[in-house]
């Protein structure tokens, strides 16, 4: 009864995903758990005294796992991001930490009977979510990532910028880890009714301008602010609306991916059974290559920090 | 022609303000303003890449106070927090920086044109709102600080869950200077048709503890995440919501009090002309020598620091 | 999981009731359900081809009583308005029609196993939710009416328009049957932070004529396009949310007065739990024999309508 | 300053586009014209009685074509359904009533001063929209039919339903008249990232039983209640919104094909000046055909009821 999700993590992106549910009252009950207490109690006091200034009511519950068992939708958030001056551009800085919260955050969700649909944004999400899968023993299509889609509407906001037009009326995917070796699947990519491969001609394009503006749009906003926030939220509420309203929209999100043994970005079908179907693309060969090196790259991290 | 909103200072508070206008909808242009340009061009495009996954479009535009001149309202979010040990619970130790801020920002609103309503959130409030009317020229009733509406939001919000009713089945003002001279006029709070006064001795309520929780109710968030934002930031889109649809809303906002000569809260009549119309309360001599007290600390703080 | 609204009865307020749901996204599962499978079918297609072009996706099912088994809330809308010459003022006057229709539906309902919320529009309300109940066997605070939530908003409304500012910034209450013995309780309404008796000598406003505004606003309405809709539909959501989101807000409607034996309406909590707790008002003497006539009123129509 | 939109008939369509904006508080101010005094009055008291449970606020004004002249967007809702026996599926029975009223409702926006968006519902569409740019003499790109854009919402419905996905995942166009010539372009129809020729051959897809379900579906509705509403209403609302924020999607409206000579639907980036920029498509010769032979039965109309 009622709708019900869980946040873990109330950093950057945990709070904004929080501020985003809260100020359009997405949601009847919302969990909000943080090892930093005074941190997610701030934040909790901080949204209720705003309940007499909002059109919506929302309850918060914090900090108590056995809450999340008839949660329709638990959101892991956690995570430190981490930059060395050596690999600045690399997630997978951010594995260690992440990986240890993890590890100790499943099976606490595992425990308090939770049988929802287990959203992941923490850093690597190709390997956090499948680490998720194998902690909790979730079903595999009830385990997704929000992977790719951030940087499929960062491809998006480039080429729709570039042509004057809604990014919303772009069509296409980035595909793979999403981390350094995703790519934007141009073959994917269609706008103003045109393969963005032919628009590029007529319009004097250059797609690997674009293909930076998607892959190190992050990073700008990284440098900018030392975090990314208001991107990645409004990707993981529109999956989470996505699996309330069962809308079976197609997505490119972080899944299992049963051929290759790893999760990572691949467009599906999402609804309130989580994964629902497959979509099948028609890559070119090069698109194949950068996804199995894509793969390769994950399988390396999972076999090293995945459950044995 | 469509509704325009600028929001000056993109810390903690205004990017919360940002973020939920953008993730409603609300307004179809959207100004963000900030010395910081890293900071606020992050931000942009941070809500642009989000763009693509929310339902709603915003125009984006940055630091370009030429933005303003046809703006419908102006929101002053700038400003730095500084506590230091002696007087972490005093709002004017924000003072001395933000005063040089409103100085310099104050006459390029001014300058650009800007014919709207002007609301302050940068403290303290209350000397700032008038500053600012100062130094823009606009008619007072057409500059409005968010002044005690949440301070009146943490009274009802603490009413209510002491009750276990909504916080917005409570009413009522707290008034004078948001700072610490504020105070829950009690003898307006009613809650279950009764007055709270009669409903303390009903139910044994301790008004006092009730106080001290709506006064510290923002330093309680502030110790534990080092600002506040939620709660402000709804309730400084309520208040530029009931101007933009003209709602006649009955609101305890900063507003220029003729018979004091200083800007403090009480509560109004608010539309899109701004404070439309006074509302006179029935206070006790208590209440009355409070608000004497709390217009006098603001009046020496405007004396000092006001334009001359 | 997730959020589920059932609506009996496709009229002209079951459909704005299900329109208003559709377009703001307020649930996941919609069940629609009429005897006119033509126009519920129509409206449900009507609906399916608005989602592409709507934000929010909603799923609607159309006449199955078994969806009704999980869902949160079912809202009865069903019922023929008929208006004689003699009696067009008279709610009673739909009773005979929509008694039979309700002792059709409650069991049906009943034996899908339903265990939520139900909520009551169809006139005459009180007598029909009382209706509801007992065939339904559901628990009384689980078993709502509408109400005079209505001629509260509608004794608002006038209020409102007659000084100037947002309804909204009025309180008060209309008690008793939602019908012709229905009153405004002046002793309850507020404005301007006066009681409105006050404000009625300082203001020269005439109470009679403000209830006659209340009273006779549906008639208004009816004489000009046949039917209500608008206003109601806004009251039974605004219920319906509140019960969804456990608010626990202070609303006047119909519920089970069990020191008259009838259901009416008067102010309670309303929450997640249905009627949560009782609101005593301080009445007049003269306030407390309206409300006496009109429950003596709807005691006389369940004695001769309800369930033996 | 704010937003403002007037809605010209207040029938079936134009009363639900109404609701629809008043109960997501889409605008600031809403103007509602009807010839039907009463009708227009009663819904316009239906919705301020809705207001006090409302979270948003919006002002009406009834019948005052002066209210026009800062608006936004105008709204032509009116018309009225005739359907005779002998044509019952051709949306040009309904010409002859309201090219009357067209042709008396125009000058007065005209008159009005009114400079912003016209956005025309009345059928048929594609002759009213182009009377209206003839007679108010506002741009051509100033004036947008709904067109095509509720008839392809429906050709998705109805892919979508059958493959079992999003109807908002299926791009593509349904062109010309908004009326029996239309048609489905296929050639431009995509889903689960292929061509739908190609899924129809997987899939084994019936592409002219689809295309049937995408053309009569408005019948289909039209025998269950005898008009349709919110399919027309979502797309007029969608269109409304992509002017107001600018937010310059590609969308297939009604537009002034130069090359034709006559409004019909085909894609164009829609934003705040209205059409922005056309979508060439990369049609078929049969598609060509059918789009020359749907321009050319407008034509033969626009000759015969537009003015000389």
């Amino acid at each position: 009864m009622t709708r019900k999700i869980g946040i873990i993590g109330d950093g950057h992106v945990g709070a904004t995903v929080a501020n985003y549910i809260v100020v359009n009252g997405l949601v009847d009950d919302l969990v909000m758990i943080d090892k930093n207490e005074a941190k997610v109690n701030a934040d909790a006091i901080d949204f209720r005294e705003g309940m007499p200034n909002l059109p919506f009511h929302t309850n918060i519950t914090v900090n108590d796992y056995d809450a999340l068992k008839d949660a329709d939708i638990v959101i892991s958030a956690l995570g430190k991001i981490k930059l060395s001056n050596n690999d600045s551009d690399n997630r997978f800085a951010e594995l260690s930490f992440n990986i240890d919260q993890v590890k100790e955050v499943a099976p606490k969700i595992r425990d308090s009977g939770f049988n929802g649909i287990l959203i992941a944004i923490t850093n690597p999400v190709d390997v956090i979510t499948q680490l998720y899968q194998q902690i909790t023993g979730l079903p595999k299509k009830h385990v997704i990532g929000t992977g790719t889609l951030l940087d499929s509407a960062r491809m998006k906001q480039a080429v729709g910028e570039k042509l004057g037009i809604d990014s919303r009326s772009v069509t296409g995917y980035n595909l793979g880890e999403h981390g350094n070796s995703q790519f934007t699947a141009w073959s994917t990519v269609r706008a103003l009714d045109q393969p963005i491969t032919e628009l590029a001609k007529s319009r004097n394009l250059d797609l690997d301008a674009l293909d930076q503006a998607a892959r190190y749009g992050g990073f700008t906003v990284m440098q900018g602010k030392g975090y990314t926030s208001y991107g990645i939220a409004s990707a993981a509420v529109r999956l989470a609306k996505t699996v309330l309203s069962d809308a079976r929209t197609v997505l490119p999100v972080s899944n299992y991916r049963s051929d290759y043994g790893v999760y990572f970005s691949y467009p599906v079908v999402v609804g309130r059974d989580g994964i629902i179907e497959d979509v099948p693309l028609d890559l070119t060969d090069e698109e194949k290559d950068k996804l199995q090196a894509s793969a390769d790259f994950i399988k390396k991290n999972i076999e090293k920090y995945g459950e044995k």
